[in-house]
């Protein structure tokens, strides 16, 4: 199974489950990929910086990437292979393709400032993975610090066949969408699947631009599963209507530092995962932010059940 | 009239309102002034990022701050003066307060790094500007990369009496504001005046975490007047309500690079100002922003009468 | 006077010199001017970030341009417009050119990141300095993060008539210069001035890479005179010969932070401005530095009796 | 054999030898550490940026250290661990200790901006890689983007009892190596060794100002040790006399993007490295960067004969 073109839907960015002494917590792993599966979710995503990865070393990494991989069955599985150098990059990704992943993503390190130099690292990089394997551009500059016009994606997707996917989530994205479905239409790029990230802030336009789903890690996937599913079958208010309802919460779980501990915390009190630990570096949720996370989820289960979780 | 540490509710960020050939709409600063008292605004602030400071040369700017001021009567106005140096930050400073403002308010330049840098840089700035002139700190770090802890706004605090007030920006932060009420409260930093920018993305918390009122620009600045009243008198679930409903829009204002752009428009749309006019560099709003826009406007209007603006 | 593509030789980076008392020390602008032209300067630069234009309120720095162009005489004076918005930029550089001055100098802003995004910003530039006025693109990486490649840069100028001149200070910056220089020989952009920044670290081999000589502020303007004459005469030993007994000191000037007063103590030392006087802020030369300083000129002046000043 | 503060002298930085066709070259690995001993190398350091580590996976990376480590006999070997994540950097840092290195040495991540965030990676990271390993601090603002006062470097080495050495390589830093001998001298800080790195651009003033000595790669680390002694001995003309002369050619290879490139094909051309490879990604030189070196060796062998290489 690898990955291509054709992907779509949900891809949900999934964290790496702790136990409260740093141990991977190897059945939430099954349990989250199991509800991963249930709720629609297309494929799935592991390793990603919001995977903690930088926290694994190279055995237990790969050990998160096979078990997840394992219980995913036919949901093919991404994995994050970003990293300083193309022999690390590389050494991952081969070990990731040889235990079944269906592709792997990439980010630009922040030291990428020209349009060349952002071209000629994606044909290194194609080259350490291996020139079969599938890959997917993350373009997240508000992180990264590195400015990908449609041009240089197109230039990407031109100069490296195995570039399957986009990982939109350029900030603002809207017109990004537009401008890449635009050289698609005029036939000057190759049709990519485009998956949207950013936490989902504007995932309600992004699908209504031409994305084909969504690749991020809010803490309610089924949402984001239901989201997308409306709004490509044209019921263009109700899918506004469930988004602008989740709006509120995913926009606190969205804030940089704090956001994994939100995410893991509302996940661990809808009992995807066991425990919300983080490995350090980790931000902290303090009492005033539990109170009002708890505070959002149960203002948003009044229009979505689904965040009714059980009192404290 | 100075401005102190008492101030409170709600300082709009004004824009400049430009008619469509780039001159200064002189009456759309008045209609525009008359407005913000009229809902409820307790100042307002000119010649912010937001208010296209730098596209206005030395007189013109001094001409737009003097007509906010002059049309603002009994409303403190803050003229924002931050400037590549002190020659120019100190001239423009003195022009303002000569002219009627209340205040300025700087920003850190993106060059600084150490605690010790940016302690320097305000106490440089204060003897620049004159050590009797009331100053803001504007804190905004996703913008100008200068990471502030809350020990530094301490210490700027401590070292410069004229400094009253925090324009509270950084991302995430809402424990920036409950740690620094928390060094009001153990006595290791004198009261100030925390007005919150961000768009007013964290509004409805930020009020309840002891911030004293916003500082933003949104195109509905009689919302935020709203939110911060009801969450000063108790009205959790009310402020929350009304906050909610706009959340949608308010988000898609907060897009960097088109923000200005839709800010206008919808300001236009409302008849706040004659024209969305920019002058350039300007990000611009295609048809399809047009349409969710106007989308957004639609949904917005069925909670808040507000938005329901006349058929295009 | 315009400047134009056939610019040669050394425009000095003029500093401005203050008295002790921070007030503009006009006579030694005079002095100064005087002595770029005996030793052989062909041009010089005012306002520049070495000549302290941050700390110049507007119509200071107009009366620091008018003094230097006004004794100046046939020699050609750039001044730095650089400038946070296109407003302030314009206005100064009309002034400047209404003054009398050959042309303009401009950096890019520190936010830009794509190829587009810096060409669009040069054409916004050349429009609101007016399309006549010849101008300088400051390449400057190290200092301003923006990275330009020989081919962005042939397109600045391709698209931009007035472009006449760049300032190149990349680093490294050999291959640079013969990049430019090949994009001449193949007909694919029309030739430019390049004269080199970058405190004249390299001027030994820019020169032989094809460069028409030096735009940069060591403190003897001098020695750069007579390199770029060596290398262009084909004395190349000699020339190499000079600016290696130069090169210890260029290197110490050349420090970020304290540079400039290096630079400043010795010109004072020279007799080529009275002060060394920095507005604030300054970095400053402690007392084991100035005596490095002392230690550096002793050592010099053995090979080139200019830097044999007066015992202090 | 553990490093602690006492060390003194050249630790140069090692290349990783390559094959031309990539592969490790371990033969040149030998030779290479021979020479350091036989010139009078004080230690040891590989796997730094300037080694190439990146671009090793974990296994080779591993046999270099151990090559390196093994040949090395009684000279103390410090190993980069400097990783995106704890977990890595743990791992490497013992195996590496496992090897027999003498310590490890530590950059800080490039997101660290406040004192406080740089003080809490140092305290972290010392609990990765174990409370008793003995690590190096190594300070590159040009590089890394962070910027540590002294007083931040004094806590650092207050709050880990393992940080032994600070890598020096601020710029300017001539100031900083004063200030933290002054913390010394006057109690508040324990003493540390200072190597000093920016390839030994300052080497020559560094010595007088306190630092213990070098540690960079410099293709002539003969010469480094030479000024080192000769400064200690206080011999400060020869000292001087000697930095001199090679300061034309050590400015050429401090090139960023290239400088590799010059000192591996320099260390290749005095037979001290079988081949000047590197593997991708690489600065290349062009011919007339060749000619440019070959010049400067040849000026540099009227001094010091060990630049008399042989014909091309």
């Amino acid at each position: 199974m690898r990955l291509d073109v054709t992907e779509r839907g949900v891809f949900p960015i999934a964290p790496t489950p702790f136990h409260p002494d740093g141990g991977i917590d190897l059945d939430s792993i099954d349990r989250l990929t199991d509800f991963y599966g249930q709720v629609g979710a297309t494929g799935l995503t592991v390793l990603g910086v919001m995977g903690e990865a930088p926290k694994l070393d190279h055995a237990e990494a790969l050990d998160v990437a096979k078990r997840f991989i394992a219980r995913a069955g036919r949901l093919p599985v991404i994995v994050g292979v970003s990293a300083p150098g193309f022999a690390a990059m590389g050494s991952l990704a081969r070990s990731a393709m040889d235990a079944g992943a269906a592709g792997v993503m990439i980010a630009p390190p922040n030291t990428l400032r020209t349009d060349d130099q952002i071209a000629a690292y994606y044909r290194q990089a194609s080259e350490a993975i291996g020139a079969d394997v599938p890959f997917v551009i993350q373009d997240y500059p508000l992180n990264f610090t590195v400015v990908m016009t449609p041009a240089v994606i197109r230039r990407i997707v031109s100069e490296n066949p195995a570039c399957v996917m986009l990982k939109h989530e350029d900030w603002p994205g809207l017109e990004k969408i537009s401008a890449l479905r635009g050289f698609e239409a005029d036939g000057s790029m190759r049709p990519i699947a485009i998956l949207c990230g950013n936490g989902g802030l504007f995932l309600d336009f992004e699908c209504e631009r031409g994305a084909d789903g969504a690749m991020t890690g809010y803490a309610f996937p089924d949402m984001l599963v239901d989201v997308v599913r409306l709004s490509t079958s044209g019921e263009r208010d109700a899918a506004h209507d469930l988004f602008d309802a989740h709006l509120p919460l995913l926009r606190y779980e969205q804030q940089p530092g704090i956001g994994l501990a939100v995410r893991k915390y509302v996940m661990a009190r809808r009992g995807l995962i066991a425990s919300d630990a983080q490995r350090k570096p980790a931000g902290a949720m303090g009492g005033k932010a539990i109170a009002e996370v708890e505070y959002l989820l149960a203002r948003l289960a009044r229009h979505d059940p689904r965040a009714a979780v059980p009192a404290l």
